[in-house]
Protein backbone atom coordinates (compact mmCIF):
# COMPACT_ATOMS: atom_id res chain seq x y z
CA UNK A 1 0.00 0.00 0.00
CA UNK A 2 1.46 3.03 -1.02
CA UNK A 3 0.01 6.89 -0.02
CA UNK A 4 -0.83 9.26 -2.90
CA UNK A 5 1.82 11.30 -1.77
CA UNK A 6 4.47 8.65 -1.94
CA UNK A 7 3.31 7.08 -5.26
CA UNK A 8 3.65 11.01 -6.67
CA UNK A 9 7.06 11.36 -5.59
CA UNK A 10 8.10 7.86 -7.10
CA UNK A 11 6.08 9.56 -10.31
CA UNK A 12 8.49 12.62 -9.96
CA UNK A 13 11.52 10.12 -9.20
CA UNK A 14 11.03 8.29 -12.37
CA UNK A 15 10.31 11.52 -14.35
CA UNK A 16 14.11 12.63 -13.70
CA UNK A 17 15.10 9.22 -15.22
CA UNK A 18 13.17 9.87 -18.33
CA UNK A 19 15.16 13.50 -18.95
CA UNK A 20 18.41 12.16 -18.02
CA UNK A 21 17.39 9.70 -20.92
CA UNK A 22 15.87 12.68 -23.32
CA UNK A 23 12.78 11.11 -23.55
CA UNK A 24 10.28 13.52 -24.50
CA UNK A 25 7.01 13.11 -23.12
CA UNK A 26 3.84 15.17 -23.05
CA UNK A 27 1.94 16.21 -20.05
CA UNK A 28 -0.61 13.31 -20.23
CA UNK A 29 2.21 11.21 -20.37
CA UNK A 30 3.72 12.28 -17.58
CA UNK A 31 0.55 12.34 -15.64
CA UNK A 32 -0.39 8.49 -16.25
CA UNK A 33 3.38 7.35 -14.89
CA UNK A 34 2.15 3.95 -13.25
CA UNK A 35 4.44 2.81 -10.12
CA UNK A 36 3.96 -0.69 -9.21
CA UNK A 37 5.35 -2.47 -6.57
CA UNK A 38 3.48 -5.65 -6.64
CA UNK A 39 1.75 -4.90 -3.10
CA UNK A 40 4.86 -5.32 -1.67
CA UNK A 41 5.42 -1.70 -0.47
CA UNK A 42 9.11 -2.42 -1.26
CA UNK A 43 9.31 0.34 -4.33
CA UNK A 44 12.84 1.37 -3.87
CA UNK A 45 13.82 -2.16 -4.24
CA UNK A 46 11.17 -3.89 -5.97
CA UNK A 47 9.23 -2.13 -8.20
CA UNK A 48 8.94 -1.28 -11.72
CA UNK A 49 7.66 2.49 -13.12
CA UNK A 50 5.88 2.52 -16.30
CA UNK A 51 4.77 4.70 -19.34
CA UNK A 52 2.37 2.88 -21.81
CA UNK A 53 2.34 4.69 -25.53
CA UNK A 54 0.60 1.95 -27.09
CA UNK A 55 -1.25 -1.13 -25.85
CA UNK A 56 -3.47 -2.55 -29.02
CA UNK A 57 -4.93 -5.59 -29.93
CA UNK A 58 -1.78 -6.46 -31.62
CA UNK A 59 1.03 -4.01 -30.44
CA UNK A 60 2.04 -2.80 -27.44
CA UNK A 61 4.88 0.13 -26.64
CA UNK A 62 6.04 1.14 -23.51
CA UNK A 63 8.68 3.05 -21.61
CA UNK A 64 10.41 1.88 -18.72
CA UNK A 65 12.02 3.63 -15.54
CA UNK A 66 14.03 1.34 -13.17
CA UNK A 67 15.89 3.02 -10.51
CA UNK A 68 19.47 2.61 -9.19
CA UNK A 69 19.27 -0.89 -8.13
CA UNK A 70 15.57 -1.34 -8.57
CA UNK A 71 14.38 -4.91 -9.39
CA UNK A 72 11.31 -5.99 -12.12
CA UNK A 73 10.69 -9.28 -10.00
CA UNK A 74 10.59 -12.63 -12.05
CA UNK A 75 7.81 -13.45 -14.05
CA UNK A 76 6.63 -15.08 -17.25
CA UNK A 77 3.62 -14.54 -19.98
CA UNK A 78 0.73 -17.18 -21.06
CA UNK A 79 -1.89 -17.43 -23.75
CA UNK A 80 -4.44 -15.13 -22.92
CA UNK A 81 -7.64 -14.84 -24.32
CA UNK A 82 -6.79 -17.54 -26.60
CA UNK A 83 -3.82 -15.33 -28.13
CA UNK A 84 -0.43 -16.56 -27.84
CA UNK A 85 1.77 -14.68 -24.51
CA UNK A 86 3.22 -11.42 -25.09
CA UNK A 87 6.66 -11.49 -26.65
CA UNK A 88 8.98 -8.31 -26.06
CA UNK A 89 11.99 -6.83 -26.60
CA UNK A 90 13.69 -5.15 -24.41
CA UNK A 91 15.94 -1.69 -25.19
CA UNK A 92 18.49 -0.24 -23.01
CA UNK A 93 18.16 3.53 -23.34
CA UNK A 94 19.86 4.92 -20.64
CA UNK A 95 22.30 3.55 -17.32
CA UNK A 96 22.67 -0.39 -17.23
CA UNK A 97 20.01 -3.62 -16.55
CA UNK A 98 20.80 -6.91 -15.67
CA UNK A 99 18.66 -9.19 -17.03
CA UNK A 100 17.94 -12.66 -16.47
CA UNK A 101 16.29 -15.47 -18.36
CA UNK A 102 15.81 -19.05 -18.63
CA UNK A 103 18.75 -20.95 -20.07
CA UNK A 104 22.27 -21.78 -18.64
CA UNK A 105 22.90 -20.27 -15.34
CA UNK A 106 25.88 -17.95 -15.16
CA UNK A 107 27.80 -17.77 -12.79
CA UNK A 108 28.68 -14.62 -10.31
CA UNK A 109 25.60 -13.13 -11.61
CA UNK A 110 26.27 -8.90 -11.45
CA UNK A 111 23.06 -7.82 -9.76
CA UNK A 112 22.45 -8.63 -6.32
CA UNK A 113 19.61 -11.15 -5.60
CA UNK A 114 16.59 -9.47 -4.61
CA UNK A 115 14.56 -10.33 -1.77
CA UNK A 116 11.20 -12.21 -3.89
CA UNK A 117 11.73 -15.51 -5.25
CA UNK A 118 14.20 -16.01 -8.45
CA UNK A 119 14.86 -18.99 -10.22
CA UNK A 120 16.36 -18.18 -13.45
CA UNK A 121 20.37 -17.13 -13.74
CA UNK A 122 21.10 -16.53 -17.65
CA UNK A 123 22.51 -13.01 -17.48
CA UNK A 124 22.14 -10.48 -20.30
CA UNK A 125 23.99 -7.25 -19.66
CA UNK A 126 22.17 -4.51 -21.51
CA UNK A 127 24.03 -0.68 -21.97
CA UNK A 128 22.37 2.45 -23.99
CA UNK A 129 21.63 0.69 -27.42
CA UNK A 130 21.48 -2.86 -26.70
CA UNK A 131 18.62 -5.23 -26.60
CA UNK A 132 16.95 -8.36 -25.93
CA UNK A 133 13.84 -10.27 -27.11
CA UNK A 134 11.94 -12.71 -24.62
CA UNK A 135 9.72 -15.10 -26.09
CA UNK A 136 5.97 -15.90 -24.19
CA UNK A 137 6.46 -18.38 -21.01
CA UNK A 138 10.22 -17.48 -21.00
CA UNK A 139 10.71 -16.60 -17.04
CA UNK A 140 12.82 -13.24 -16.85
CA UNK A 141 13.56 -10.93 -13.89
CA UNK A 142 15.80 -7.80 -14.01
CA UNK A 143 17.83 -5.14 -12.35
CA UNK A 144 19.09 -1.74 -12.81
CA UNK A 145 23.02 -0.96 -12.14
CA UNK A 146 23.81 1.79 -9.93
CA UNK A 147 22.98 4.50 -12.39
CA UNK A 148 19.27 3.63 -12.75
CA UNK A 149 17.68 2.62 -16.21
CA UNK A 150 15.62 3.37 -18.95
CA UNK A 151 14.14 0.51 -20.99
CA UNK A 152 11.96 0.79 -24.13
CA UNK A 153 9.75 -2.16 -24.31
CA UNK A 154 8.38 -3.54 -27.89
CA UNK A 155 5.99 -6.09 -27.67
CA UNK A 156 2.66 -7.81 -28.96
CA UNK A 157 -0.31 -6.94 -26.83
CA UNK A 158 0.25 -6.40 -22.96
CA UNK A 159 -1.83 -8.09 -20.83
CA UNK A 160 -0.65 -7.71 -17.26
CA UNK A 161 -3.30 -9.13 -15.49
CA UNK A 162 -2.39 -12.74 -16.69
CA UNK A 163 0.77 -12.35 -15.85
CA UNK A 164 2.70 -15.17 -13.66
CA UNK A 165 4.67 -14.74 -10.83
CA UNK A 166 7.69 -17.01 -9.17
CA UNK A 167 6.82 -14.99 -6.20
CA UNK A 168 3.27 -16.20 -5.21
CA UNK A 169 2.76 -12.77 -2.74
CA UNK A 170 3.19 -10.94 -5.78
CA UNK A 171 0.10 -9.06 -7.19
CA UNK A 172 0.29 -6.75 -10.36
CA UNK A 173 -2.24 -4.23 -9.17
CA UNK A 174 -0.62 -1.16 -6.93
CA UNK A 175 -2.70 -0.04 -4.01
CA UNK A 176 -3.01 3.08 -3.09
CA UNK A 177 -4.62 5.09 -0.45
CA UNK A 178 -5.60 8.01 -0.25
CA UNK B 1 20.19 4.26 -58.61
CA UNK B 2 22.77 5.46 -56.13
CA UNK B 3 25.94 5.32 -56.01
CA UNK B 4 27.67 3.51 -52.95
CA UNK B 5 28.90 6.98 -52.27
CA UNK B 6 25.82 9.20 -52.09
CA UNK B 7 24.14 6.13 -50.19
CA UNK B 8 27.17 6.62 -47.21
CA UNK B 9 26.28 9.93 -47.03
CA UNK B 10 23.02 9.76 -46.71
CA UNK B 11 23.59 7.28 -44.29
CA UNK B 12 25.39 9.71 -42.77
CA UNK B 13 23.31 12.48 -42.23
CA UNK B 14 20.65 10.31 -41.21
CA UNK B 15 22.97 9.13 -37.98
CA UNK B 16 23.59 13.34 -37.22
CA UNK B 17 19.46 13.13 -36.92
CA UNK B 18 19.60 10.22 -34.47
CA UNK B 19 22.20 12.04 -32.10
CA UNK B 20 19.99 15.28 -32.20
CA UNK B 21 17.80 12.98 -31.21
CA UNK B 22 19.70 11.17 -28.32
CA UNK B 23 19.04 7.85 -29.73
CA UNK B 24 21.48 5.63 -28.66
CA UNK B 25 22.93 3.10 -31.36
CA UNK B 26 25.07 0.23 -31.63
CA UNK B 27 28.01 0.32 -34.37
CA UNK B 28 26.15 -2.78 -35.82
CA UNK B 29 23.27 -0.71 -36.19
CA UNK B 30 24.94 2.77 -37.76
CA UNK B 31 26.44 -0.05 -40.37
CA UNK B 32 22.85 -0.92 -40.78
CA UNK B 33 20.85 2.49 -41.75
CA UNK B 34 18.71 1.60 -44.69
CA UNK B 35 17.90 4.81 -47.22
CA UNK B 36 14.54 4.01 -49.34
CA UNK B 37 14.16 6.27 -52.24
CA UNK B 38 11.47 3.92 -53.85
CA UNK B 39 13.64 3.71 -57.41
CA UNK B 40 13.21 7.36 -57.70
CA UNK B 41 16.89 8.76 -57.08
CA UNK B 42 15.38 12.32 -55.53
CA UNK B 43 16.51 11.08 -52.01
CA UNK B 44 16.58 14.65 -50.71
CA UNK B 45 12.83 15.40 -51.24
CA UNK B 46 11.25 11.50 -51.43
CA UNK B 47 13.04 9.22 -49.66
CA UNK B 48 13.11 7.85 -45.85
CA UNK B 49 15.78 6.18 -43.56
CA UNK B 50 15.26 3.77 -41.20
CA UNK B 51 17.33 1.34 -38.44
CA UNK B 52 14.88 -1.66 -37.82
CA UNK B 53 15.45 -2.73 -34.13
CA UNK B 54 13.19 -5.56 -34.52
CA UNK B 55 10.97 -7.36 -37.07
CA UNK B 56 9.41 -10.64 -35.95
CA UNK B 57 6.62 -12.81 -37.07
CA UNK B 58 4.89 -10.72 -34.30
CA UNK B 59 6.23 -7.47 -33.43
CA UNK B 60 8.43 -4.84 -35.32
CA UNK B 61 10.09 -1.60 -34.32
CA UNK B 62 11.98 0.65 -36.37
CA UNK B 63 13.69 4.45 -35.78
CA UNK B 64 13.22 6.57 -38.73
CA UNK B 65 14.68 9.74 -39.80
CA UNK B 66 13.43 12.29 -42.11
CA UNK B 67 15.66 15.13 -43.96
CA UNK B 68 13.81 18.62 -43.75
CA UNK B 69 10.95 18.31 -46.35
CA UNK B 70 11.81 14.85 -46.82
CA UNK B 71 8.26 12.84 -47.63
CA UNK B 72 7.72 9.25 -47.37
CA UNK B 73 5.67 8.26 -50.26
CA UNK B 74 1.61 7.80 -49.67
CA UNK B 75 1.08 4.07 -49.19
CA UNK B 76 -0.85 1.21 -47.72
CA UNK B 77 -0.28 -2.01 -45.70
CA UNK B 78 -1.93 -5.10 -47.08
CA UNK B 79 -2.60 -8.99 -45.41
CA UNK B 80 0.17 -10.69 -46.23
CA UNK B 81 1.11 -14.66 -45.96
CA UNK B 82 -2.62 -15.02 -44.48
CA UNK B 83 -1.70 -12.32 -41.56
CA UNK B 84 -3.62 -9.05 -41.07
CA UNK B 85 -2.08 -6.23 -42.60
CA UNK B 86 0.26 -4.08 -40.47
CA UNK B 87 -0.67 -1.56 -37.97
CA UNK B 88 2.03 0.72 -37.17
CA UNK B 89 2.21 3.74 -34.62
CA UNK B 90 4.68 6.69 -35.23
CA UNK B 91 6.46 8.36 -32.34
CA UNK B 92 7.70 11.76 -32.85
CA UNK B 93 11.02 11.61 -31.15
CA UNK B 94 12.42 15.35 -32.57
CA UNK B 95 11.75 17.56 -35.26
CA UNK B 96 7.69 17.90 -36.05
CA UNK B 97 6.01 15.65 -38.87
CA UNK B 98 3.24 16.43 -40.75
CA UNK B 99 1.44 13.45 -41.67
CA UNK B 100 -1.70 12.29 -44.15
CA UNK B 101 -4.18 9.73 -43.34
CA UNK B 102 -7.69 8.33 -44.72
CA UNK B 103 -10.69 10.94 -43.71
CA UNK B 104 -11.90 13.94 -43.30
CA UNK B 105 -9.68 16.41 -45.90
CA UNK B 106 -7.37 19.46 -44.19
CA UNK B 107 -8.16 22.77 -45.26
CA UNK B 108 -4.48 24.66 -46.77
CA UNK B 109 -2.29 21.71 -45.43
CA UNK B 110 0.82 22.57 -44.20
CA UNK B 111 3.00 20.06 -46.27
CA UNK B 112 4.20 21.29 -49.76
CA UNK B 113 2.80 18.73 -51.81
CA UNK B 114 5.56 16.08 -53.01
CA UNK B 115 6.34 15.21 -56.54
CA UNK B 116 5.27 11.62 -55.87
CA UNK B 117 1.26 10.96 -56.08
CA UNK B 118 -0.86 11.51 -53.23
CA UNK B 119 -4.67 11.32 -52.70
CA UNK B 120 -5.31 11.60 -49.07
CA UNK B 121 -5.52 15.49 -46.94
CA UNK B 122 -6.08 14.75 -43.64
CA UNK B 123 -3.69 16.20 -42.06
CA UNK B 124 -1.72 14.84 -38.17
CA UNK B 125 0.67 17.14 -37.21
CA UNK B 126 3.41 15.31 -34.77
CA UNK B 127 5.73 17.53 -32.48
CA UNK B 128 8.20 15.13 -30.12
CA UNK B 129 6.23 12.92 -27.79
CA UNK B 130 3.49 13.25 -29.75
CA UNK B 131 2.00 10.02 -31.89
CA UNK B 132 -0.40 8.74 -34.44
CA UNK B 133 -1.72 5.14 -34.74
CA UNK B 134 -2.07 4.21 -38.39
CA UNK B 135 -4.25 0.67 -38.87
CA UNK B 136 -3.88 -1.82 -42.09
CA UNK B 137 -5.59 -0.36 -45.39
CA UNK B 138 -5.24 2.85 -44.14
CA UNK B 139 -3.26 5.33 -47.27
CA UNK B 140 -0.97 7.12 -45.41
CA UNK B 141 2.03 10.01 -46.25
CA UNK B 142 4.35 12.00 -44.44
CA UNK B 143 7.11 15.17 -44.62
CA UNK B 144 9.20 16.40 -41.94
CA UNK B 145 9.25 20.09 -41.10
CA UNK B 146 12.39 22.72 -41.52
CA UNK B 147 14.23 20.87 -38.96
CA UNK B 148 13.34 17.02 -40.35
CA UNK B 149 12.16 14.49 -38.19
CA UNK B 150 13.38 11.37 -36.45
CA UNK B 151 10.08 8.97 -35.48
CA UNK B 152 9.88 5.97 -33.66
CA UNK B 153 7.31 3.18 -35.25
CA UNK B 154 5.89 0.17 -33.29
CA UNK B 155 4.02 -1.85 -35.05
CA UNK B 156 2.86 -5.48 -36.10
CA UNK B 157 5.50 -7.83 -39.14
CA UNK B 158 6.87 -5.44 -41.49
CA UNK B 159 6.36 -7.00 -44.70
CA UNK B 160 7.75 -4.04 -46.87
CA UNK B 161 8.00 -6.47 -49.71
CA UNK B 162 3.79 -6.17 -49.93
CA UNK B 163 3.38 -2.30 -49.61
CA UNK B 164 1.20 -1.02 -51.91
CA UNK B 165 2.13 2.91 -53.51
CA UNK B 166 -0.10 5.47 -54.90
CA UNK B 167 2.44 6.03 -57.19
CA UNK B 168 3.04 3.45 -59.46
CA UNK B 169 6.40 4.38 -60.35
CA UNK B 170 7.66 3.28 -56.84
CA UNK B 171 9.71 -0.11 -55.87
CA UNK B 172 10.76 -0.46 -52.19
CA UNK B 173 14.30 -1.58 -53.09
CA UNK B 174 16.91 0.81 -52.94
CA UNK B 175 19.30 -0.14 -56.26
CA UNK B 176 22.85 0.79 -55.37
CA UNK B 177 25.73 0.73 -58.22
CA UNK B 178 29.24 -0.02 -57.60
Amino acid sequence: MLTKKQYQEYVNRALEYYEKAHIVLTQQEKDSVEVVDWGLNEVETNGLEIITYINTDRVCAKEMVLFPGQTCAEHWHVDTDGMQGKEETFRCRYGKVYLYVDGEPTENIKAKLPTTKTTVRHEVVLNPGEQYTIMPYTKHWFQAGEEGAVISEFSTRSTDETDCFTDERLVRATVIED
